[in-house]
């Protein structure tokens, strides 16, 4: 069986061939599943034949053994950071979008990540920088830095992306672009003086207020400048005809985000 | 003078040039400026002699006639984007963010806008498409266009974007995802289905719940999947250690965000 | 046994008799319990005879069979409004605060309620206008009406109250304030305009966005000003010594409220 | 001149009288203002004869000396407390309703306040407990109190108020239910233990998260239980049929509140 990795953003050019992950979708479900000629896919739907998908477009229209229609699309970066396995709680796509803009991302940078967890901010910043930037990312747990591996793999990103077990704090790598998801990046500042290059960007993710206030006073007495903390909040609709109204369930919090920018001060003459 | 147009995201390299777009920003506020020998910066906190910006590094900390601190950043893409010129009222950058995610854009995708309007989400498409893909882009008001083709091009990203003067309903390109950013959607969508490749992303700016009910209706009515619309709201935070609270003054609202997916329904047999 | 119904509001003063109603809180728990001698209460944390409450202070702590601590509480307004069995969906809290402010209600006035469902929304507004004023609340189905009755008296509110079972838009009373608690408000304007007073408030509550804006619309066309629709968002924090967030549930919508002031154009002359 | 105070909640009966204080509406603004006869009322919609308004219905329509219409509304405690002068930031409407209804506050009630500030609190207080209720309100600013009570003299409550020049945590009273507007909460719960009935309900307003996480942390070493710290999110929606949107400016934070119930530990045997 000859594998196919995905092959992110390039479009939907293309059909599905042996080995290719695709999403599912049916019944206001999703799932995330690799093509496997031979294997069968079971829901709640009824079965489905995987080896059937081989060579149809992204986007058709099947049915299970039951009768019920599913559609087989191509999976985004966005589907596969919410469907791979995770230990950690992960950062939510509405905050990494804020992230990705305050850092300025985009092909040819470099970014360091401090916190690797379960590699899905990683797989997201992989995917902006390439195909000529690359990210860092630190990480102390052997276990997490293994699942981020399979799961940067599976989204065929691993050219882009380099691990290093071991603390952040001792990085010794110049970058455009820093983000830390680590419970204390106070404690992370002297190596962003080192290793972030003038006018970078540099963002955290924070569960806690507390933890926020904390960060903001301490880049205060480094060499960063705009600093800023936000929160987003994401509402879904049921939007219909005559009856529109919010979803009553809500995520009421993800995280807070600390940005700032890097500067060069003058040295004492 | 040897004109330098901005090279959006290849990382900070290098330093500041004759011709360089920078980020200035001191005493609480920001500005876009041109970097030209002989030119002067004025400003409330005292002028500034561009021309001895020249060589310094990105970040670096430069002091003004009356001897106030500023700092010389590398503008980012969302820099651009709020700085350029606009007659129009830009999609916020928070909506931008969930707009890519959704949209799963990444280098090498094809994407149709409709409805150019100044160029800011035209600018951001493009830095996230290039430098193998390419932005599509519809407007039918001449002023517009020709804003637009200027902003992009300070943005250095005019390679990316084909600029058409006309009814994105006439279009006849097929891409990869679809940004529609006009008043009817819902009319767009015949379009919609013929140039939008199956799996395709698609999203809509909407000031209103109206719209955004009138066009997730129609659009159950066409070729699309997994209709969904949210609102984000973001909350800024004055995070001081023991004095932390959100921001008095806030956003109340930006746009209903509409996403669906592009299917391929089975042809009657 | 002398029953002894629940009495509003009147401070905490007295202690627990035979029949009085009693919020019992314990693990993160509460139930609304009648205090009745020789009845046990059970719960998860173990049994407590009720009996023993009989002479207690309001706020004691107690324990259960099992050694749990249990506190025995007043209950408010607030609590039974929350725990009296429902067939609908209630008037959420926060939003009857702003309801009560909106409409100025207070001792002495007198309030048409149309919609009286399972007379959550009844309780709060006769608790707001005793001892001298009055609630007419109108419902036409009766298996309503009968749950409403015996929840307001459950709330020793009964004197405070007429129920009439019949349509809202017959009514013939004159009043100071009016809620509309009905899927179709805007036919009920007439009546509106027939029976509230000059100055007096009007306020209704949609769940749907499209329903609020036909309202406003309506109310325009009649004799109404001040004219206004919100909603509210209550967030709830998890507040602790350096790791305070908020909750990660939240409701996303409970309702729109539409508010207006009645005027008395002058006659044609 | 017969001098008459408004009467607060006494429904909407009678007609305006020489010395009312009428809320005057027109043109989108609002102005509260008292009734004298020989005075006028000048606005940018021209003037009115304030004389003319004595024997009117409250809700007539009137005419401005350059033809504008207005309308001639009876003040809510709602209007009053928005309008009076004040020298602090006030506690705001959404957060007083929600105050109310987690205090259980009825007729018949005792209160405590600590802060009487500019008395907008003090007014709503007031107008809930009475008849036959009280609040007790100190305040160790003199120009404060001397405000507070001119405040609660023109919404009519002078009789339910005992004002207090000194500081609350001296006081020696028993109440049903305690509010707390000072910066430091947590020093005044050994009075809370003292003066709060069992089962009495306690809330405090509090502009930081930081105070709001200490105060929560402190009540829980005190004789409390069911401790809650809240916000809420007011969001006004300019609906118009087709075109409805939240409107752009929003206020985002006013306090954060903490709640909590008294309880009586059981002594030590």
């Amino acid at each position: 069986m000859a594998f196919k990795e995905y092959k992110p953003g390039y479009g939907f050019l293309g059909v599905i061939e042996d080995g290719s992950y695709v999403l599912i979708l049916g019944g206001g479900k999703s799932w995330l599943v690799k093509v496997v000629r031979g294997r069968t896919f079971h829901t709640h739907l009824g079965y489905l034949d995987l080896g059937s998908l081989i060579g149809l477009d992204y986007g058709s229209e099947v049915e299970t053994s039951s009768g019920h229609r599913l559609y087989v699309m191509k999976p985004t970066i966005f589907d596969l950071v919410m469907k791979l396995p995770r230990k950690t709680q992960i950062v939510y796509p509405k905050d990494m979008g804020l992230i990705a803009l305050k850092l300025g991302l985009g092909p040819g940078m470099k970014v360091l990540e401090a916190g690797t967890g379960s590699g899905a901010l990683t797989i997201f910043l992989a995917n902006l920088v390439r195909p000529d930037g690359h990210v860092y990312t630190y990480e102390v747990r052997r276990e997490f830095i293994r699942l981020a591996k399979r799961n940067v793999g599976k989204a065929g990103l691993s050219d882009y992306v380099t691990f290093v077990e071991g603390d952040a704090r001792d990085a010794d790598v110049e970058v455009d672009a820093l983000v830390l998801d680590v419970p204390d990046p106070w404690d992370f500042l002297e190596m962003a003086d080192r290793c972030l290059k003038g006018s970078g960007g540099f963002a955290s993710v924070l569960p806690t207020i507390d933890q926020a206030e904390k960060l903001v006073s301490a880049l205060k007495e480094h060499s960063f400048t705009d600093v800023s903390c936000y929160e987003l909040l994401a509402r879904r609709w049921e939007a219909r005809i005559g009856m529109s109204r919010p979803s009553s369930r809500m995520v009421g919090h993800t995280a807070f985000l600390v940005f700032a920018r890097k500067v060069l001060p003058r040295p004492p003459s």
